[in-house]
């Protein structure tokens, strides 16, 4: 059993008015020294996999076709072993 | 300057509606192996500090006030040091 951590972030080239409205609320409270805001999503799961190699190429399939855009979007995971995997 | 990744998560004690349905999703693709599924936001953004600490503190202050909602969410801050930090 693992623990995936998918983030899916917009690719640089591509224009982010969320993050630009984040961005100017954060000005707005004074943190001056902030810039480049670009808002993405994070999607943490179980999946239940004997290896991570296993693991890692069924979480990129949720990925690929469920969870990131490709035309847009970006994503990477990281996986973590949970206290299930290795039974004693 | 510093590159700040702010995860911003539901706390385990409140329900996820949109992770259920993504998960839902997940599971009607046929990924059963799938499971706990918890939808989160990442906040992407340059920080202009001097000091890593100094960095850390304004990004937990953003994420404080205006990122994370502190009665249903948690965040982690991760920063990495990018090439302006130490000019040669």
């Amino acid at each position: 059993m693992f623990h995936a951590t998918v983030s899916v972030t917009l690719r640089s080239s591509i224009l982010d008015p969320q993050g630009k409205a984040v961005e100017h609320g954060i000005h707005s409270l004074g943190f001056d020294a902030v810039a480049n805001v670009r808002m993405g999503k994070l999607i943490e799961m179980d999946v239940d996999a004997a290896t991570e190699a296993e693991a890692r190429h069924m979480a990129e399939e949720v990925a690929r076709k469920l969870l990131a855009n490709p035309v847009m979007e970006d994503f990477r995971i990281v996986l973590t072993p949970t206290e299930r995997t290795v039974p004693s």
